[in-house]
């Protein structure tokens, strides 16, 4: 499966919209927290991640004891594969090619949602439908990749009470959730800590990760959280031994420290340039799919790939997702002057 | 299940013996180089470690494409046992708690060969009979955890030959290898490649991590090598997508630079130091079991742990391991002044 990042080894590429970080960069405290624990390496890590997870009970409201840390999300994916004993997934196409990854490493079957592009590819009423063949596991990422729109709270709402129902374990992936300017009212942590007031589903495991929020995919580590410990016991029980490095704990716990400003002004960035970036790809004839995201999906007629790789600027093309098509595109939201350099190659592109 | 290391948290221990690292430390140029790429964590990390894979090739002699890395060995033992979907395995009694942990947690049945206290627990011909149940895989560590001792080459070339007639795969965990002066010729790697000269063997894995020959167990990672490239794309395909850290990597790659000063001395420390040590446990009414590793096992008849803990001292009890009992240790070798202060305390204790 070639990732955007990829393909950095053999082309050289000046500007990135392939990956969908954070364009803040990785807090300047997350680095300074590594050159100062380097020492530290010559230890084994925690395996229990107490230190970050205890950090994380600060950051998200979940108690500790109902978090699981890993190798990066990717690494939870499987294990909860493993651990769930899920032998059906349904997974929404298009989505991110990880979870099929974890299906068939498995041998677990795969069922698919499809949406549909009239739909603007958006979860609707259907998925329930899906949902009725209780799969052993449903994952949804919300807001989704690589559409970048959220799924409709009350319709999320009601899958997660179907899954409670019938016994379907509910993978909510909030990686992309930090960017909205609602995270906490929207976030489905909210089902997991009786405190909040809300129902608690025992079905539901809500993954997030560091990669996106922190800029920092170079560093693995993700966490899941659920309502019962027990389950994810079972699901740690399929991690190696040793999942979490040291630099990945440190760098961790460092960046869930970094001020309030460094997600906020994240969150402005993106919703501002967003909006200037869509504008501008639909005067360029390009169809822009509704999303909230920090990355947009796009289709163009024109071929848009080469000739920017030509130009140092990498962007996703999409069509080997499942249920997309050549011309169709995601581009990551970066700083103004970068995003500036992608429009006015666009322009000479298409406009040409 | 408790490891050494562990215990860090809740006891101040100034001189810990329970875990078996390089006692020279780690590199200074691994420090180097992970202060020097910290501005790489922006990026994702390469999937197939292709630097990395090319700087074990030098270091090991086995072709890169021969060669699997891994979020530390036990990722590897236990993405090789769901990848090589072995139904049974056969483990030596006492070993390493991690091929436990990995077989128990993928459901797959234990067969266990015992090591008999009256033989030092060395592996015997007695091995061949267990191996003619025709497990799916069978795992051995030379020097052996945690007793120190080699398998005899004669010994373990016939049951790298049962293996390959009978078509069980062989794991041969070398992580303490090379702390023996004769590493490169008693290694199971010489039968992966063929420009070696001796039999390849198609069934045979070898095992091996950068945690105890650079002493950086905080950075997980490990690697696994096999004659057949096609096997590791299997077990590479039970491993998350991005299983080996940008940290991991550039720590690995320092390391394999590493001059040969580095494991000459550590090999010299441990070769002087060892024998010292053995036969001041010996004076000291302990019973010293025959090893080569950069540690000991011994017994005794008097308890040490929480003495040696009261002291500030962590050593290895090794009541836990299956076949072992109360009175069994294991000590790591370290420097001489360290070795010291461990001696003092044992007259202290086992002389009172």
């Amino acid at each position: 499966m070639l990732h955007g990042g990829e393909i950095y080894n053999s082309i050289e590429v000046r500007y990135d919209f392939s990956v969908n970080i954070n364009p803040l960069g990785i807090p300047e405290n997350v680095l300074r927290s590594l050159r100062k624990n380097l020492s530290l390496l010559t230890q084994y890590p925690d395996q229990e991640c107490r230190d970050l997870r205890s950090a994380l009970e600060k950051y998200t409201g979940v108690p500790a004891r109902q978090i699981l840390c890993g190798n990066g999300a990717s690494e939870l994916i499987e294990a909860a594969v493993r651990g769930l004993h899920a032998d059906s997934i349904l997974l929404a196409a298009p989505s991110f090619s990880g979870y099929r990854h974890a299906a068939e490493s498995q041998g677990c079957r795969i069922l698919y949602h499809e949406l549909r592009r009239e739909e603007n590819f958006a979860l609707t009423d259907r998925y329930l439908e899906d949902l009725a063949q209780n799969p052993g596991l449903a994952i949804l990422c919300s807001p989704s990749n690589p559409i970048g729109d959220r799924i409709a709270p009350d319709l999320l709402l009601r899958i997660a009470r179907t899954c409670e129902r019938q016994g379907t374990w509910l993978m909510v992936d909030e990686c992309f959730l930090g960017f909205l300017p609602d995270e906490d009212q929207s976030t489905m942590r909210r089902f997991l800590v009786p405190a909040a007031g809300f129902q608690q589903f025992q079905r539901l495991l809500v993954l997030d990760a560091f990669t996106k929020r922190f800029a920092m995919p170079g560093i693995r580590l993700g966490y899941l959280m659920a309502a019962n410990p027990e389950i994810l016991e079972k699901i740690h029980a399929q991690q190696p031994e040793w999942s979490v490095s040291i630099p990945a704990q440190t760098a961790g716990i460092a960046a869930l420290q970094t001020g309030r400003e460094y997600m906020e002004k994240a969150r402005a960035l993106v919703a501002s340039e967003r909006k200037k970036m869509a504008a501008a790809l639909e005067k360029l004839r390009c169809r822009v799919f509704p999303g909230e995201a920090n990355y947009i999906f796009f289709s163009s007629e024109k071929e848009l790939y080469e000739p920017l790789l030509q130009r140092g600027i990498l962007i996703r093309r999409c069509d080997n997702y499942k249920g997309l098509e050549k011309g169709d595109y995601r581009i990551a939201i970066l700083r103004p002057e970068e995003n500036q350099v992608l429009l006015r190659a666009l322009e000479e592109i298409i406009g040409a």
